[in-house]
């Protein structure tokens, strides 16, 4: 196969050319007709009409008695009138009005007696009856065209006789994953086994727009079972997923296959992530309507911004849903981020407000991290013409949560302890409307992100290598005027995490010499103390190697040390103990929380203080280990 | 059965002390395993830990070699290096990173040669890899506790190895229909057989929030009947609907059923709609947790309030979703609206931005009309202790729907005329974001709608008695400084809608005098017309009976006619044409719309235009019939 070069066509240019190129071909949706009942949340593909009238009858709305109100005119409370049992007829809630009746009488203002009713009231004509189309009159236009069937809407269209709707046909999405290393999820893969998530990701995500997924086997990177299972996929499906391979390595055999059972329309998208994106369709028959087939990247992330910025928009063709457009924000980014002018790029980050402005903390940008996405609460959009953004600049974001939501969002980022993870989920229980985004940037990160008022919180353990103390050295030396708070949070103890049995006997910090390193990145507090204790050992940490190899969390490191690719690293005993490796103690440390002074306040900060006080507190990391609790949640003034 | 008075308690109340009750026999959740693939939108019960890394092994990122950088050290363009077989290794993309190497360099890098590579630039390590725990460490929290599960986070949770995941069960809602009068839904039910669809609307309902809705059988009005019923529903379920007889009537056997089997906490909600709801538990067993048991107003509306303000936040006890804050707002109210200082009272309302400002048109208040809520956008709520509003006044609105949704919707009120929905059924067919809200206040109303800048459009025909032409007269009477201008919009023919074969012999006005009339309410341009036709002849309206019976729309006195419940009315042929009545022109009538002359500005009012002068717009009102199409859409100067 000859190598080919991508494309980068702008993807607004990209997606117009797509669309009409499928309009041409006459892609439209189909309808079918379903029961009423089980219409919730179709979409109408015409104008819905009432049948009958609701109530389809004059019925009388109280029990009572039916009469002419023109029989009762006069009756007062000083006149009481008398009516005999042929002027009135006793009637029930739900009865049809009796021929000759125009008014029904409650049954609490009649008096009756022995074959007479005495009224002290006139009755008013049409009163306590429930005329005939009330509720809708029959021809009236219930639902109009490409509208959302909702509870209601399926009342009123029983209600008016109408017992099947014509709604648009849900599209049968297939979708075909391939590659040699991919395996079913499973919870033991071995190596060099890649588990096949993306099926189930862009499910989620067709179920959601009002698609039917189908997902088919695992296909092996050989162009002619891809070409098969790329066959039985249009003649079974009215649009196609083909996941991976779809860039121009030697391997990717997607845009191959995609021209041999089609056409392709364009290869290679100018977007970051999901450049490598291929566009086409195949014709069922002259008649029929096109079958569109996406070649997706298999990066999920990249995958997911394909799906969102082009497979959407196409479905919505199919679908007839109207194109939710979700809100947008302007956000102030936390830290510089160069974009380069190749590409448009979506970022994925963590929003929350801040003193009264939105902040957005980008996230790892790697096209496999498939948990930002998870974490994320929107998308910075950075157009192709820019070149990136300064710390504190605006951006614009698509918001992936309400604006309600992340405006009670509990904003804490800096360095990273699980015990965060666990207070959030604490309060979570205890309040279901808490939610706490953390980001990991370290203690500096922390720090400076508090100062910037881009983060209620910021986690930090920093050793003053004069002082020998922890944390307040730093908050006078970047908080001259004060003006923040720290909020006493836990003891915790550091080691070195070596393999199970430490079979390269290290001890101390000099032991590490010659030894393979893990290390934090720049800012954080493990890397600070360990830069001091190796100061106070006589540890050069240029003859480290590894000193320059930086993981982002504790566990990360624990990880590469438990992968046998590092033989040792500085982290917290709860790390150690996940990995199941062993920890040789070297320093304790003071982990608190930096807040600025009038953030104390915040409801969020308040449950989060007294969690931290709490006893479901204490127990959980009493059995993370590695902790001491003195005054958790205790607010330290220290200026 | 004792008659007994119900309670009056303010709903913030009632509510608090029904959790409490519930809460204080034990109410709560249940969890069940379901496997990670099929757990979309499902609500964790517990926080979500990562069983693996993701990846689990150092994965080769690129086809290339697989190397130990310090062996590349120093290679350049001018200096290349050249490394023999066994100094490196072949790697696809996803291979394990094979023991001793630390790079990978990209295929596209390496020159090959028989035996050896030489490359141009020295590796930095871990280049190329994905390492392990990139995305995701053994250990981390990928979900807190009570968390909805999207498709990505069912991804991260395949990706790290996590096959299962616990959630909260969701809860199974018994709903039991009783009444006489009600049948199962049918396209022709009998007089006095009332479609019963308040099951449906509460199974959509409960569809949405997140539980499992079972329908029982229709139960007739007997106590012991709805006991047995109430019975198996307790066995087979989490929680139990039980639907109309809520009242204090004497077929009204809920609350003793209830009491029967179980315990009631309150009767009766100082709320309107939705007054006679019952609040009341069944306790399964000493150790199980209780069973939730609400009698349902039987009226539509009333049941969906109590659905909604009661039930929802018992239903959020099990099911743990968080509770959906929609969002709230203020908006102007377009007329007086008086309110009881007896009820809290709920108002279904169309909402719209004019000008700049919301605003919100009541709708029809009536507990049975279930298509208010299929119109509405929104619902106003009126504090127990306000007397109601004036016009313009600002009130507290739940919306519906989304801002966005409302900020484009093109606000028509007036004249009610089929042509108004046929054009906002093309628009939407043209643009699928389109969204018209139109009410029907008559031709006056319209007026003054625009004039209070409450509406961008107001349908009107007005007869000027003096001059005997429609419209203008009335703009330059209300609008002496202008700003108006008139859309031209149809010509169309009213006249007398008498029953098929016209049995009365009614051929011109003075033919009614005696008969049974059913008129249009004050301000409507039709009882305006009526009047004049009236003066010009001999007929007097104070002979006329039925004069005072008022509807509000063409459709609904076309179906009092075809009802039998009266002889003759004014309207336009398709109304009559709907319900096969016949119809004596009487005369024909300018149909226009009213705009302030800022608002043609406006996205929807250009669409509007576009659909007015089209010819699928002449096509339908062709088939509607009664119309003259001579500019439509065109606009008038008119002073």
């Amino acid at each position: 196969m000859p190598f080919e070069y991508l494309t980068n066509i702008p993807l607004d240019e990209a997606l117009k050319k797509y669309l009409a190129v499928l309009n041409e071909h006459g892609l439209t949706y189909s309808t079918e007709n379903v029961p009423t009942t089980s219409a919730l949340g179709r979409i109408t593909s015409r104008a819905v009409y009432a049948q009958i009238c609701a109530p389809h009858y004059n019925a009388c709305a109280m029990d009572g008695i039916a009469l002419d109100a023109q029989k009762t005119f006069g009756a007062t409370e000083t006149t009481p009138l008398q009516l005999k049992e042929s002027e009135f007829l006793r009637v029930d809630t739900g009865d049809p009005l009796p021929p000759g009746c125009d008014a029904v009488v409650m049954i609490e203002d009649v008096i009756e007696d022995d074959g007479f009713v005495t009224l002290y009231a006139a009755a008013t004509p049409w009163q306590h009856i429930r005329q005939i189309g009330e509720d809708i009159s029959a021809g009236d236009m219930i639902l109009p065209s490409f509208t959302a069937i909702t509870p209601a809407g399926m009342g009123a269209m029983l209600a008016a006789g109408v017992m099947q709707v014509e709604v648009v046909r849900q599209p049968v999405v297939g979708i075909i994953p391939t590659g040699d290393e991919i395996v079913l999820p499973t919870a033991e893969p071995g190596e060099g086994a890649i588990i096949e998530f993306n099926s189930t990701i862009f499910s989620g995500m067709l179920t959601g727009w009002g698609c039917l997924p189908k997902v088919y086997p695992i296909i092996r990177d050989e162009l002619d079972l891809i070409e098969a299972a790329l066959k039985q996929a249009l003649q079974e499906c009215d649009a196609v997923l083909l996941i991976a391979g779809s860039s121009a390595g030697t391997e990717d055999y997607s845009a191959q296959a995609m021209k041999d059972v089609g056409e392709v329309v364009l290869h290679g998208i100018a977007i970051k992530p999901g450049k490598p994106a291929i566009l086409g369709f195949s014709e069922k028959s002259p008649s029929a309507t096109p079958v569109p087939v996406v070649g997706v990247p298999g990066y999920p992330v990249s995958g997911i911004i394909v799906m969102e910025n082009i497979f959407k928009p196409v479905m919505q063709l199919l679908t007839c849903r109207e194109p939710e457009k979700g809100a947008d924000a302007k956000a102030a980014i936390s830290r510089r981020f160069p974009s380069t002018l190749k590409y448009r790029e979506f970022v994925r980050a963590r929003l929350g407000v801040v003193d009264g402005k939105m902040v957005a903390v980008p996230l790892s940008s790697g096209a496999g991290v498939v948990s930002s996405f998870v974490k994320a609460d929107g998308i910075i959009d950075i157009p192709q013409d820019s070149e990136g953004y300064e710390a504190g600049e605006l951006v614009n974001v698509h918001l992936k949560h309400s604006p309600q939501e992340i405006a009670r969002t509990l904003v804490i980022t800096g360095s990273h302890d699980p015990l965060l993870d666990e207070a959030a989920d604490i309060m979570r229980r205890t309040w279901r409307d808490s939610i706490v985004a953390s980001s990991h940037v370290g203690s500096m990160g922390g720090i400076m992100a508090v100062k910037r008022g881009e983060a209620h919180l910021g986690g930090i353990h920093l050793l003053d290598e004069a002082s020998g103390t922890y944390n307040v050295p730093y908050l006078k030396r970047y908080f001259p005027n004060g003006g923040v708070v720290l909020l006493e949070c836990v003891e915790r103890v550091q080691g070195l995490m070596v393999a199970p049995g430490n079979p390269k006997g290290i001890r101390q910090m000099e032991d590490l010499k010659g030894k393979e390193y893990v290390n934090r990145q720049k800012g954080s507090g493990t890397r600070i103390l360990f830069d001091f204790l190796a100061k106070k050992s006589v540890l050069d940490v240029s003859e480290l190697h590894g000193y320059d190899r930086e993981e982002f969390t504790h566990t990360a490191v624990a990880a590469a040390i438990a992968a046998g690719t590092a033989d040792a690293g500085l982290g917290i005993l709860s790390a150690a103990r996940i990995y199941g490796l062993d920890f040789i103690p070297v320093a304790d440390e003071q982990y608190d929380l930096l807040i600025a002074q009038a953030a104390l306040e915040l409801e969020p900060v308040e449950r989060l203080i007294e969690v931290l006080q709490g006893d479901e507190f204490a127990r959980r990391l009493n059995n993370l280990g590695g902790y001491t609790l003195k005054n958790p949640g205790e607010i330290r003034q220290w200026n």
